[in-house]
């Protein structure tokens, strides 16, 4: 590989090893926990250290641009020329609250190595890949220059569904243009296998709120006579999937494109005791008829994602709570859409909660699954690239996850995405210990300058 | 009245009640919560206020005595000699805890009067109770002196299922020795209707909490391969009870004693406009072969009093929690027994629960349903003391709430209760808003005066 035109850049990466954990703890150092109001400046502060750095690597423009929200990080650097191709980066800055705070082993913002893992919030999803593109356009800039033009555009929503990305797209449409779209919020399969994500699930996200008397009750006085909104979120709830994980809201399925026996056949699936290891639980769970793998990335899901009503304290307390709310989600596949999906969600509500009660459902985030090209120019580059660091051509996986971005910026700017980020699927993503596997990182970054100097070749 | 042998007293407390209202003001302001360990001072603050206040009015012993948890107040005026009977007087000076606290109109612990009631948690459940004894007792000290002997039990942790009274009681067995029990915490049916509760309903809370994954994991990840305990904890408590309110954990109403055609014919039955107006429920709930007053006095219940899992914040976190846990109890009737309906409740969960997730269970306070004696010496007389105030005859009611402890002084010191409270179904006991109506604690100071005095005279 030294060999290569590009073979300065790998060298300065190689060098300087101690510099891409130095940033990364830097950046994990900031609490950018885009869910909750009280970290607005941590945002800020995340975003203006990237700015700051894209600066300092010669981006022009480079800043914090608003939006209705969290500002986004925007550079670009265009001295490849007009014959170049211009690639858009995106990602996000922003990062998952970290409770529940006390199964973290070390803090969640004060960064710690352990092992080959880096250990905080963030560290995977997805500061760490953001660093590694970093520091692989800082290896390039510092020996042969950058062989393609690069705009960065990293948001701080995506943790909340990217409620005003697509408003920031539209007004910036003439900025953002590019050749194609490299997403590096994604992992690859494990250590030694480097993957190509070629599909991605959707997500529909609600409130559900259930009201039942004016104010809170006591059990013993009325319990029997006036209806519990706990008791009936339940069995709402419980109507909506069945015990093989089968969602039962009518007409769910209806969209969902067939897997086919061939894409089944080259699914690269993990064994059953991955997934066991990998989370600790008893067993594994849902539709036999498909493999875990399958379930986790190519068919729909039904998921409580939060339960809060009533007395939650310490001990007992006789209430009949006024209130009862549940966060809920599906997971979406090709061909489902969510506005479909929240349809069938009301219907059911509609015909199925009872009269002693009221209902609200609110609608949190959404996005559309996707599915990507194949044999695109950059698939074939991201390949060679791989191949170049791994020495083995990369496995094409499903993402059990959404981006929602993804979508967005097909729909928005008209370019494809390629996904190709370095965490792994063990690293407690939106979990306690939450980590980033370093190896990764380091072979991450000679894979990004491989890829570009392959898209600047025209692989 | 003024004619009566104790007209002294009653004049008395006619010429007093700026002080009934000054005493309760000075009580409600201490935050007694029992359920919370952070107000454990403020809980020995309230027993010694009371203590300070029995021994002004020459009770003789009068303090604290320790139990494992929070002290009970004892005192004891045995001046009326050998011949003249002995009450013990019951009641708890322990309240709940507020929440929700954006709910109350005004400050829980700053009781204001509004109309013709006074607002803080605790006012009828039940310092308010308290402090009208207190004021019948004194104004009987001040005039004709107390016609019988007295003993005050009052206990600090009713709201947490009094876990340390027995010991107590057993304890102090002789010094407890009476000839019945004056049970103050309890109501009348409405402010023109004085009754008498002769049934209480049991009751048994337990926490369950469903266990999957080691830690949090992200929904998209493994959504669909691994359970979702906040799934799995919504399927088997709706699992328990049908959609008209009845139990379905197989055998629950094995024990249940029918109720007689006798018994539903005398019961006196809210309309159900009552139970609307009360709790502001857009209809009401649970199984028509019974009325709301049945339903809520003398049928069991299973409700929900608290749900928490996952994410419960504002906006949106894709989380599959690790964990779920709820607050459930059932009310009991006769001869339903707390450990009888446990081993249902677990045999339910072992046939229920999926081997994907693990399962506890934990009983956080349990007691014995009772019915009473209806012509025993102390009903008479308190049948004679409400005619004396109100004009009319009480009417007896079943009461849907559970008072542990008639259950057990009737078991450790081998005597009934008789329950004789002044709050209102309405009074928003363990909810926001809690009040006391002042009326009638001005009439239930002068009927536990013609009380006593009944009971001297042998009624």
């Amino acid at each position: 590989m030294k060999m290569s035109a590009h073979g300065a850049a790998l060298d300065y990466a190689g060098d300087h090893k101690q510099e891409l954990l130095d940033d990364l703890i830097a950046l994990l150092k900031i609490p950018s926990i885009s869910t909750l109001p009280e970290y607005k400046e941590d945002l800020e502060q995340a975003g203006t250290w990237i700015a700051d750095r894209l600066t300092s690597l010669g981006f022009e423009k480079a800043g914090l641009l608003p939006t209705e929200g969290h500002p986004v990080v925007y550079g670009e650097h265009l001295k490849a020329g007009s014959d170049a191709p211009t690639i858009l980066v995106y990602g996000h800055y922003d990062v998952q609250p970290p409770d529940p705070l006390d199964e973290w082993v070390t803090e969640p913002f004060d960064p710690q190595v352990r092992d080959d893992n880096i250990y905080a919030r963030g560290a995977s999803d997805m500061k760490g890949q953001i660093v590694a593109s970093l520091r692989a356009v800082e290896a390039m800039v510092h020996s042969e220059g950058l062989p393609v033009n690069i705009k960065y555009m990293l948001e701080g929503e995506e943790e909340i569904g990217s409620p005003n990305l697509s408003a920031f797209i539209l007004k910036h449409a003439e900025l953002l243009a590019s050749d194609f779209c490299l997403n590096c919020d994604s992992m690859i399969q494990d250590p030694e296998t480097p993957s190509i994500t070629y599909t991605l699930r959707g997500l529909t996200y609600f409130e559900l709120r259930i009201r039942g008397a004016k104010s809170d009750l006591h059990s013993g006085m009325f319990g029997g006579a006036i209806d519990n909104p706990a008791n009936v979120l339940t069995e709402l709830i419980a109507g909506m999937r069945d015990k093989d994980g089968r969602i039962t809201i009518p007409g769910f399925y209806d969209n969902v494109r067939p897997l086919t026996e061939a894409e089944r056949q080259e699914m690269v699936s993990k064994p059953d005791s991955w997934w066991l290891e990998q989370t600790g639980a008893k067993s594994l769970f849902g539709d036999e008829e498909y493999s875990a793998n399958e379930r986790a990335t190519a068919r729909p899901t039904f998921d409580v994602n939060g339960l809060l009503s009533g007395f939650t304290g310490e001990g007992s307390k006789t209430v009949l709570p006024a209130r009862a709310m549940a966060k809920i989600s599906m997971r979406l596949v090709p061909d489902q859409r969510p506005e479909e999906i929240e349809e069938k969600l009301r219907a059911y509500l509609t015909a199925n909660s009872p009269p002693t009660v009221s209902w609200e459902l609110e609608n949190l985030s959404s996005c559309l699954p996707s599915i990507s090209e194949r044999d695109s120019e950059s698939v074939r580059a991201a390949i060679k690239a791989f191949d170049a660091v791994w020495g083995k051509k990369p496995v094409f996986t499903r993402q059990g996850g959404s981006v929602p971005v993804v979508g967005l910026i097909q729909d928005l700017l008209g370019v494809e995405s390629l996904i190709m980020g370095f965490g792994l699927p063990d690293d407690n993503l939106h979990a306690p210990n939450e980590k980033q596997h370093l190896p990764n990182l380091y072979r991450g970054i000679e894979t990004y300058i491989h890829f570009m100097h392959e898209i600047a070749k025209g692989a």
